[in-house]
């Protein structure tokens, strides 16, 4: 193998580390600008700091939550539509095992393989129905298995990120006495910490990490001007 | 082909429709659980709805916004991904042809087919560089051509699905005069919503409806028990 040919023990090593990479980024960066969004908009409405807090804990319990165990809910609703189609796919290589030998057929053809490859190709294939259907489960439907404890690490990790994001836009009201001056301090620190986590998130994902920094913060800075201009508007 | 047999065109009209219908059901249900839960925590820490309805608003305004720009933008980086790992691919089938050959025949090995059909689909394919990259993206690294309209089609849904489920919770505020009535009418009217999207979205999916109406429902009564808890407990 040459140096610097990603081979598949390499890329699979990759995957797993970065999907805990984009959970913590999706959680935090959520965590950043929704409770920040949301404490700036109360800024505008509110003369004391203690329902800020207030209204800003609520809302990084309640968003972890809907996050966390909404994502652990839904990767086990995908591993039982899983489980389901695994079903079906036996099934049908019973009672329609012609149209199956043609579909499988069919993805090769799509690809300009010859008839005769494609036919070699089902006939091995069709010997085992565990491979076969293993084979037409990701190559027919795209369809891999999903792993329930990488599913309930996401949403641990996406839960606990949101939190942690969260709390830093906070911190302002905290050690502040006024919602302007908590405001102020608060779009600091969180734009700050936007703008570093969307540097290091597409460092990690290979794209341009100031255009990662900007857009993170342009979302940022956009829910916050919005939830304030609705906030004054509405109270 | 026989009847209730899926077939391809079928199969991809399905998966449409139920992408469309997944970025509703995420959006609303997102949507009807924290705002609701930000308001039922504010029930415990403010005598006026006036202040939960701005605080409402203002997490509707920055919820839509993060979930759907945050999800277009993750879209789009998810293309320029694909576009560069398409790159790549084509420069190693050019420059590391006999290890690109391996990778491809290892596919195949992995399903138990011959060395001989191996090597014949790998001569097949390697005559035609787009097909092959094209089968690489695919089959090596399990990657399909994200559509640019659809991230865009789909950020829109989530994002007009957040509000439309944010403002039904708030709407008991802004028809009774105390926190406790208004958590009170918020408390049935969201509950009967999470639990009637939750009952239609396993249908949709194919799951058991009173297991998705039951989950639905759970997340969005923790979320809000959890709110209630932290807000009184900083109040």
């Amino acid at each position: 193998m040459q140096p610097h040919h990603h081979d598949h023990s390499h890329t699979e090593a990759h995957f797993e580390q970065s999907d805990t990479v984009r959970d913590i980024v999706i959680g935090m960066s959520d965590g950043l600008t929704v409770p920040f969004a949301l404490a700036a908009g109360l800024s505008s409405a509110v003369t004391n700091n203690g329902i800020i807090i207030t209204a800003g804990l609520a809302e990084i319990i309640a968003g972890s939550i809907a996050m966390g165990l909404g994502g652990f809910l839904a990767g086990k609703t995908e591993i039982e539509h899983y489980d389901s189609e695994v079903k079906r796919e036996y099934r049908e290589i019973k009672e329609f095992y012609e149209v199956e030998r043609k579909e499988c057929r069919d993805i090769f053809a799509e690809y300009g393989l010859s008839h005769e490859s494609q036919e070699k190709i089902v006939d091995e294939l069709s010997k085992n129905d565990d491979k076969w259907v293993d084979f037409m489960m990701k190559f027919e439907l795209g369809l891999e298995k999903p792993d329930i404890n990488r599913a309930r690490q996401s949403a641990r990790n996406i839960g606990l990120a949101y939190i942690v994001g969260g709390i830093v836009p906070l911190t302002a009201y905290m050690f502040t006495s006024t919602p302007v001056n908590g405001l102020m301090f608060s779009s600091i620190i969180t734009i700050a910490c936007l703008a570093t986590l969307g540097y290091f998130k597409s460092k990690v994902t290979g794209q341009s990490p100031g255009k990662g920094a900007f857009q993170t913060t342009v979302i940022g800075v956009l829910a916050a001007a919005a939830a304030f201009g609705i906030a004054r508007l509405f109270s």
